[in-house]
Order: C-alpha cells, then sequence, then structure tokens
C-alpha cells in the first residue's frame, strides 16, 4: 500500500550503521560470542548481566540443547527486536545471508512454542506452573507484543509465513486464556496490546484488536488481581512483588482514560499510551483520544527534557511530577524516547497536528539516537542532561548515569530498541490519511502511497538538518492534498499560526504559496504533476529557556539549531563546564565539520568563565562581584555526538547572564 | 574554671525552650508515654521506630522489669543525650525534682552496667556474645563516647560521682580490652574519642586520651578487621555488613591524617574531627592540626550549604564531591550542624581564626535551630534548602524531605544532640587561650574566668543578631587580652582584612580602637577596669551567590541578614516560589514582627513572578520574551522559623535576574 526509500544525507548512515554494524554485533551479543563486555546493573550484584543467552534459552526451550535459563524475565524480547529490525533491514537492503539467519531464528523460536501456543522461555524453562499467574511482572505478554511485531514485519517484507502461524497461535493461546470469565488480568508492562494491533492489521482478524481493547480497559482495575495472584503465588518469595503497589508504578491505579498525569514507569506509560492512540485510530474511540491528548500535553508541556528526554528519576525509572526535570540525576531512557516517537506517530493518525511531528522530530535528532555511539557498537540506557564524571562517581543518586557508551548493557531493552526503530524509519516520515499525505519529517526519501484510489509519487531532496531547504516532487491526482510541516521552531514561541510565515517562503513552481498554516501544516491541493516545490528557512543557531515553573533551569539556557541540541563537552572547552556562561549579546557562528565525529555542524561563540578567583568562599555577597570573568571561545556540538571521544564532562545547559551585571 | 551564664534576647527563649519543653518531652518519649506519635523510617518497614523503649532496655539490663530490647543498636544514646543535657540545663537553673529523675537515672545505668563495665543494652540483652565482636556497626564504643560526654557534664554540674565512676568503670573496660596486642580495631561510628578526651579532662587519667588517640589513629587501617568480625559473626546474616565496604562510609579507607577531602556519612565524618580537632589542642600534634584544617577548608568551602547544612545526599546521609550541593535532594541533618559546633570549638582552641566561629555561628542561627520546631516539640531531621511538598510526594529522591517537623523520629539522633547543644552555648561564647579571651560569638552573657592566675570577668549586652551593637565590659588584669571577632559578613568577600574596618566602629572607654584585625579577631591589651567596648556595624539584608563551582545556584541568589539566613515560605508568598525573582536592584526593608512565628525579623521588597503566560511551551526562545511578569511582594523569615504554619513550600535560594533582560 505504501512504499517509502530513504536516501538522507543524514538518516542514511545511522542507518547504514544499524544494518552492518549494530545488527550482527547483537547477533553476536544475542549468541554469546567472545568479545563483548557487558556492563553490570547498578542495582544489585544479582542482576542476570554476565551474558546475554537469549539464542541458548530459546534452544533449550526448543530441546535443542540441554540447560537452565539465564537472563532477565524479559530476555527474549532482545531476539524478537533484533528480528524485527532485521525485517526492516532486509526490506531496504536484501541480504540473502542475514535472510537464512532470521529464518533459522523463527523456526528456533518454533519449535521451543508450546502446543498450545504458550512462547517465554523464562517461565516455560524455570517454572511452568506459573504461567499466567504472575502477570503483574511476567513479562509474557510484553514478549509477546514483542514477537507479534517481529512477526508481522517480518512477514510482510519476507513473506514468511512460519512466523505469522507462530504468532498467531500464540496469539490465539491468549486468545483462549484472557477475558470476561477467563483471566480477568493483563502484564504489568504493557506492549502486547502494540503487538495485538499490527496483528489485526496484518491478519485482518479483529479478536486481535478486540483483545488489545481489553487489555486497554482492565488495566485501571487490575491491581487487585496483581495481589491476589501473588497471594496465590508458589514461589512468591522469587517474585519482585510489584504488583504489591499502589499500580502507579505499572499505570494500573486509575483506568487509562481518566490519566490526567503522565506516571511511573516512562515506558510504560508511552507504550500504554502509543497503544490507546492506535486503538483511537482504529475504533474512534473518543475517550482514548482525549486522554492520549490529556497526557501529550502533560509529558511534552511539563514533563520532558529538551532533548524529548522523558523520566525525572532513575527510581523506578519513572516520572515525578510536573516541571521537575533535574539536571544530574534524570533518566531520559533510550527506549523512552523511542516510545515517543511511536507515541507521536499514533497521535499523527488521530490528529494532523504538528505538534506531535516536531517533539517526533526533536526525539529523533536527539534523545533516541544519542542512545548509541557513532560506531554502532556502543550505547546507553541513561541520556544525561549534564556529566561530571568526577561527582557521578561519589553520588549515589547518579550512579546510573554513565560518561561514556559501554559497549553492552545488563538490561538490554535499548540498543535493539533503537535499532528497530532506525531501520523503520520511512514509516515515520509521512501520513497518509484519506486523501492527504503529511508530511511530518524532512527526510531525503522517494515514496509511493495510494491516495483516493490512485497512485501517488512523493520525493524529497534537503541538506536538512544541516540546511533548511526542503525540495518536493509530487505526483498525484487532483482529489489528493500534500500537508508540509511547518517546524514550531520557525515560531518565537513555538506555537506555528499564519505570522510565522514571515519565517520561511513556499513556492510550488516558482509560485509563492500563501496559504496559512492548519495546525502546522499547509495544505495543497492536488493535481500535482511533479513541479517543485520549495520549502526553505532560515536555521540559526537559538538560545532556549525553560518554563519559569522548571526550577534546575532556572538561569540556564540551551542552545538549538533547528530540531537538533547542541551540548558542550570537556573535549572543547575544557573542565569545569559549570563556570562557563552565555548572554543576550552572545553571537554564535554554525561549521561544517568533518573530524573524529564525522560530518557533524558545530556552533561556536565567544562566552564567558567565571571563577571563584582569589577568594575561595563558597558565598559570596552579590554586589562584591567577587568571581574573576575571562572571554573564553566556546564550541558546541551535537548533543546525539556526545561521549564519543572519551570521559569527561558535558552539559546541554549553559548560564546565561548578563555580562555587564556581575 | 570558667562559668558563663547567657541572658541573652534571642538564645534565651531558646535554651527555656529546651528546658520547660523539650527536656520533659523527651523524657515522656524515653519512657513510652502515650501522645507522641513518631515519624517512621522512610528505609523500610522494619525499623525499630513503633516507640522508644530506651529506658525500659535499661530496666530490663538492670533486671527490674523482664522484655526483650526493643530499638535502634544505639537505642542508648537517646538517654546519654538526654542526660547530658539535663546536666548543662541543671547548671543554668537548679530544679530538685529534674535532679531527683536524673539522679534515679544514672542508678538505673548503674544498674544495667555489667561486673565488667560493659554497658550497650542491645549487645546485652539480645545476643551477649557478639561483644566488641561486630565493631564495624554495633556502636557500643559510639554509645559509650555519649554516656561519657553525659557522665562528665553531670558530674561536673551535680557533683554526682556515681555517673563518673559508671564511666571509669566503662572505660576501663574498653581500655582493658582495646590496644595494642588486644582487640586492634575500633567502632564503627566516631564518638568515643570526644567522650574518651571529656573523660581524661574531668578526671586527669591519662589512659583515657591515649585510648582516644588509639582509635583515632588506627581508623585508618581498620577495614580488615571489620571484615574479619563480620567473617567470623555467629549471626552474621543479621548484620547491615557496614564493615564489608571500602571504608569511606566511615572514613576508613585511609588514614585520618591523609583524609583530603570529607567523605561518607557527615555526622561520623565531623564527629571525628571534633576529636581530632580536640586531640591537636591536647597534645599539639601538627598533623593531627594540619588534617582538620584541611578538611575545614573542604566543607567550609566546598561541601556547605548557605544555612551550614553538610551532607548532599540521603544515600548513607552523606558528602558526595566538591561543590555538589543539590537544592531538592540534600540531606543536611540537624546532627551534622551541631557536630559542626563542636568541631568549630576545636578548631578555635588550636586556632584563633574568626572562620571558626563564623562557620559556628552559621550553624547557631540556622542549620541547627531549624531542627526545632518554634514549640520544641517537633524535629526535623533533614533541614532542606527548598520544599515542594507537591514533589515530595512523587519524587522517590526526596522522601526523606518532609514539609513540616514530625514530633518525634524513628532515629531519634537529632533532637537531643540539639538540646544538648542549646543547654551547653554558654560553652561556645568565649575561646579562653592562654592570656586571651575570645569573644567568639555576640551573645548576652556574663563570665568569669581565670586568666594568667586571676580572675576576670566579661560581660555583654547585644540585641544582636536583631542589631549590630555589642556592648562588653571587661575586668582583668594588665596581663591579659580580650579578641573580638570581626564577622566575615561585614567583609564584602567574607574575608576580613584592614579594609573590613570601614563596616564597623570598636569604641573602648568611648575612643576608637584603630587596631587592625589579626586573623579575624581586633586584640585589646588590659588591663581592663570595667570601660564599656562598644562594637557596632549594620546589619544590611544582602543577597548571596554562590561560588560559580556550584551547579545547583546557578542565577540563584539566597538573602542574609547578618548571621541569619532568610528563606521564602508559601505562607507569606503564595505557590510556586521557583517563578519568583529579585534582580540587583531589589531594595530590602528589615523590620520586626510578632506573630505567630514569635519575634522575629522579617525582610520585604518588591520582586518580580515569572510566569508562562498564555503559552505553555517547555522551552521556548529566549529571545522571544515570551514570559509574563509581574510585580510582587516578597516577603523573607527566618530560615529557622519555616514549617512552623503547616505544609507548604519554602526555598533559600531566589531567582536572580535582570529584570530588564527578558
Amino acid at each position: 500500500m505504501e512504499k517509502v526509500e530513504i536516501k538522507d544525507g543524514f538518516w542514511s548512515n545511522y542507518r547504514e550503521l544499524v544494518r552492518s554494524e549494530m545488527i550482527p554485533y547483537q547477533w553476536n551479543v544475542l549468541n554469546d560470542r567472545a568479545g563483548i563486555t557487558i556492563e553490570k546493573e547498578r542495582t544489585d550484584g544479582g542482576s542476570p548481566s554476565e551474558k546475554s543467552h537469549a539464542i541458548e534459552n530459546l534452544k533449550i526451550a526448543a530441546g535443542r540443547t540441554k540447560g537452565e535459563h539465564y537472563g532477565w524475565i524479559f530476555q527474549d524480547s532482545d531476539v524478537y527486536k533484533w528480528l524485527e529490525a532485521v525485517a526492516y533491514s532486509l526490506q531496504e537492503h536484501p541480504d540473502p545471508e542475514l535472510q537464512k539467519i532470521a529464518d533459522e531464528t523463527v523456526d528456533l523460536i518454533a519449535e521451543a512454542q508450546d502446543e498450545d501456543g504458550y512462547l517465554h522461555t523464562y517461565i516455560q524453562l524455570r517454572c511452568p506452573d506459573l504461567k499466567f499467574k504472575r502477570l503483574g511482572e511476567a513479562h509474557e505478554l510484553y514478549c509477546a507484543g514483542h514477537f507479534f511485531e517481529a512477526a508481522t514485519a517480518y512477514h510482510a517484507v519476507t513473506g514468511n509465513e512460519k512466523v505469522l502461524e507462530v504468532a498467531k497461535k500464540w496469539a490465539d493461546c491468549l486468545v483462549r486464556n484472557f477475558g470476561p470469565g477467563k483471566i480477568e488480568g493483563t502484564d504489568g508492562h504493557e506492549e502486547v496490546e502494540i503487538g495485538l494491533l499490527k496483528l489485526y492489521r496484518s491478519t485482518g482478524e479483529k479478536r486481535y484488536l478486540d483483545l488489545a481493547k481489553y487489555f486497554m480497559d482492565i488495566r485501571g482495575s487490575v491491581m487487585p488481581f496483581f495481589k491476589k495472584q501473588l497471594e496465590e503465588d508458589p514461589h512468591r518469595e522469587s517474585a519482585w512483588g510489584i504488583g504489591n503497589g499502589d499500580g502507579r508504578y505499572l499505570q494500573a491505579d486509575v483506568d487509562v482514560t481518566k490519566q490526567t498525569v503522565a506516571r511511573g514507569h516512562a515506558v510504560r506509560q508511552v507504550y500504554l499510551t502509543t497503544a490507546m492512540a492506535d486503538l483511537a485510530a482504529e475504533t474512534g474511540d473518543q475517550e482514548y483520544l482525549d486522554a492520549c491528548k490529556r497526557l501529550w500535553e502533560d509529558v511534552t508541556k511539563r514533563q520532558m527534557y529538551i532533548t524529548g528526554g522523558i523520566g525525572s528519576t532513575a527510581n523506578g525509572e519513572a516520572f515525578t511530577s510536573d516541571y521537575d526535570l533535574p539536571l544530574g540525576t534524570m533518566y531520559c531512557e533510550t527506549c523512552a524516547s523511542v516510545g515517543m516517537v511511536f507515541w507521536a506517530r499514533q497521535m499523527l493518525r488521530c490528529e494532523s497536528r504538528s505538534e506531535y511531528a516536531d517533539v517526533m522530530e526533536r526525539e529523533l535528532y536527539n534523545g533516541t539516537i544519542s542512545g548509541m555511539a557513532l560506531d554502532g557498537k556502543h550505547f546507553f540506557y541513561v541520556n544525561p542532561l549534564s556529566v561530571d564524571p568526577r561527582k557521578i562517581k561519589n553520588d549515589p543518586l547518579k550512579t546510573h548515569v554513565k560518561p561514556v557508551r559501554p559497549s553492552w548493557l545488563g538490561c538490554a531493552c535499548c540498543p535493539p530498541n533503537l535499532a528497530r526503530l532506525l531501520t523503520s524509519l520511512d514509516q515515520y516520515i509521512y501520513t497518509l490519511k484519506d486523501d492527504t499525505i503529511l508530511v511530518n519529517l524532512f527526510i531525503g526519501s522517494e515514496a509511493e502511497f495510494e491516495v483516493s484510489g490512485s497512485r501517488a509519487f512523493i520525493a524529497q531532496e534537503t541538506e536538512y538538518p544541516h540546511d533548511g531547504t526542503i525540495r518536493i516532487k509530487v505526483t498525484g491526482s487532483d482529489g489528493m492534498k500534500v500537508g508540509i510541516r511547518i517546524p514550531g521552531f520557525l515560531a518565537d514561541d513555538g506555537v506555528v499560526s499564519s505570522a510565522t510565515k514571515a519565517a520561511y517562503t513556499l513556492t510550488r513552481g516558482g509560485q509563492k504559496v500563501e496559504t496559512d498554516p492548519e495546525k502546522g501544516y499547509v495544505y495543497l491541493q492536488g493535481p500535482f504533476t511533479g513541479e517543485e516545490i520549495i520549502f526553505r528557512f532560515e536555521l540559526k543557531p537559538e538560545l532556549y529557556a525553560a518554563n519559569p515553573f522548571v526550577e534546575s533551569m532556572a538561569g540556564k539556557a540551551a542552545l538549538m539549531r533547528g530540531p537538533v541540541v547542541y551540548c558542550l563537552e570537556e573535549a572543547d572547552n575544557g573542565k569545569d563546564l559549570e563556570t562557563l556562561a552565555v548572554s543576550a549579546d552572545t553571537e554564535f557562528t554554525y561549521a561544517r565539520e568533518q573530524g573524529t565525529l564525522g560530518n557533524i555542524g558545530v556552533i561556536t561563540a565567544k562566552g564567558m568563565r567565571k571563577k571563584p578567583g582569589e577568594n575561595t568562599a563558597l558565598y559570596r555577597k552579590i554586589r562584591s562581584r567577587a568571581y574573576s570573568k575571562t572571554e573564553v571561545d566556546l564550541k558546541w556540538i551535537p548533543y546525539y555526538a556526545w561521549a564519543n571521544r572519551g570521559e569527561g564532562e558535558m552539559t546541554v545547559f549553559i548560564k546565561y547572564d548578563d555580562f555587564q551585571l556581575e
């Protein structure tokens, strides 16, 4: 139905990195091949992080080898996310050898599956009597969801029927077991809903949509069920006890449509809203949509870092409260930013509003890809807004913050999540709605759609985000429309309106388009005959300040250019980044640079360094003007490129001062 | 040898509050009388915090009643600190009824003591086989130290001989058991050194000083001993395992004289340095003194909040690293500030430098007394720099921060520590060194000393800290000197020099004293014949900024007037204190106010409130000037008086902006 091919100066490199480095690298990890150091979990020595063992677990469950399960209760999902990334990668880049490995992996998974369709090696191998009996924390349905996502993708790309059969058999097992009068519960970690909806779209079987909706609707009242399961658990001494809380951590404390603020574990929250928005799009349910819009507003306007990072605390990897965005102890898990992209995509299906695409773009250029080193083989779980290696070392609240990316993570959810996002990036550029193609992202690409019964072609050529010129060519019938997103960063206050027209030019076949943006999109009416549409704007380095309610960012500013967040690193600016300052008068220069960080855009400026001078007092009268100031050369690099030059300080926010004052 | 009587507008009230409210209140707590709610520990449900049981533990150990020990391993120390406070209180205010209760408590303690002098009800009642065998965490010597402090004080004031006998018997038990060739270890929590040095001064027995020195010197190499004890511990499943770490938490990772930065548990650190400075003063050991000076510099210039609070993290109640002073998650335990006063006093014995007294004063007017409500019956363990009750609720990193003082604490170290400090405040005002009396604190008082073989009298009259006029009368021989402290806050940059003379006038018998300050003291030479010495300076509200290395305080300022730190409360300024701002032009007005908070000094000013306005975006271009500003009336109260009007926001730091800029 739709086909999008990416040919982009920025993103093709990332996608190639995933294909050529990360996918084979992760395959080695999953198979416990030598030479990979896995970062131990911070929590305790008892976490399973010596090796992955994920393929071996499947082999044992399949009866091919003997042994014991090793790893997290959700270890299977690492394999499924890898398979999903492989599927997308094969679409762009056919690779018979890789496909053979993936086919064999499907065979292995099929062999590991029980007769009745059940598939979860941890429970199968360790405690088969606990099937569906420790749902608050067992991640059975979570892993199922990831498998459904992988299966539908792999089937769509390769035509492999077996993978879809395994998925349907597993999903039908869930349909038989869950629902009113059956097991009246769900999983402690959302994800199965997303997978079921994909399986529904792949198979057309409405029972999968119905089950997704069932899991969604029961969530707010599931805690007594979890508690009862834990009480009856024959091995409860080995349980974490997640089901014993108030449910906030797993978004189970109130009906999902009644949630007013994002809460608990951030990844769970955004997987929930991704599925809820998907359900809203599929069913037209207004309650789901209203809840999603309310939560979107809360997350993006009150609980999100400028990088798109979410989750203000490591404790529960969770949201805390509105405007609580500490700069040193934040979590900002890569998976949570990936989840934000999923959610934004579903919101765009529900409503043509550019704010969703603005956030999607913020996440893509910042909070997601910062999770991967430029070599494609080192990964962050936590994406900090500031790091001082000396302070991390002695601060128990920052043990989760790493100054450089480890080569693999004991809890390995993030790297494959990023891989599947990047390999499927083509799915995010455009949104097809009835007779309209929304251009959400400015990514060099060629696409083909069926719009109102006829074929339409759209192509973009651009050097974005380095340059603000996007050349678009469309061929399509007179019934169709193309909506071009006007980025929020073109409006001084972030809100696109008719006044924003001063910040860009849009021409079609040489003629200026004067139409006002509607909810952030400018619509062009067909027919399109391939005439050139040029969307052009200036990309300037801009200082951003946070809403005054954000205490941690008072007196500080962050530098962005277009969608890209910049940061200062010790490698360019020396130690003690907290002593650096810019002011309203600071002039910034942007330049392309080819070096150890690849081809990046850097920003330089004359700034100030404030030092205590001779007097080392900790607190001094402001009017004493006791601090020395020296002019210094400052250099920013894109946030996504940080921590690729060894251990050092980094900060996104810098002091914003009136130099004259002190 | 010296006798100081306090008659002071500010401190006499506090001392009376301790005498009339807190001492009887704590006696009720120690005896588990009805009507007291004890705040549960944040750590877990298993902490012993249902009741105190401290007196009952002694009764059981004495064989008077039957039962089991209840409470912390250091529960006995609550009784000893109470007894010490009673001693000081009786000195100022004889009270036969209270003395009878205290005498009976001494009898009870004597009965609880074992034949060999051992005294620690937790070990005696629960696991007598563990005597001196779990030293890393058993707090036996810690409790002994507190008992020695109490015993020497109670003996000095009341002449009770039994209490000193019990102390000597216990100390001799330690002398018999510890030392080279005997038990070559010490306690995981410093304190016994302080107690032994007091016992040495009280009895003249050098073996107590020698043992204190032994405990000090072995500390840096004690970890293998602790580990070995834990390995051999027959009940090690019940141990916390403190002895298993790297020793940093208990200042046992390097030789104490080699420590370069304050580390680990903050109270332990300052009890250690208090004893080390005391040893330096007693023995003239330069290594001890050098280490103390290095650590003093580190704590007060790199790891201390403006209130004097120390301990940047709740995790281990500990120091983190230099300049790491977060405003929302700090610990700032009351005990740690009390310990800073102890330490400062010992430093003044070693070196006549006003910086020590400056910090002592900062602690007294801020970080210590903020630990007690104005009713003398509610107490803080943690003294935050900012509180938002809404954010505490959802932030797992702030569960230790309370918005109002609980009526008692499960771990009740702080309230009696504050009580014994306040009741012994007379010991801190002056330091007698050879022929010189240093006037450290400006507190209305009458004192008598023996200086160079003759009697000297000194009296102060002042309304300080409300007013900056101190009238001093001295009578004394020609051989003596009086050193008057020039407060650091009179110097713009905090460092007193000859230039500071412009900020005060000092007259003696009507004649201006022109002498330059030496290390912050101006010295007057005897003879003194009661002529009036008037020290006068203006106390103005002053905004203070932190050293640029302190990231959390960038763009913020705190208001002080003289030694008193001020804060903003929701009760006076409405919600969302983080939106308030002052600037370089803000004019402050100081006034006395009589109200619900008693007789306090308040500061008012016209400030600004910045609000997001219509646009609710989280991040906006600075040049968009998108935030609305309104002039507001601001009102500050002294930090020590906060949280006496119910739950609400509070902040010490306020945004410091150039209003013209935005």
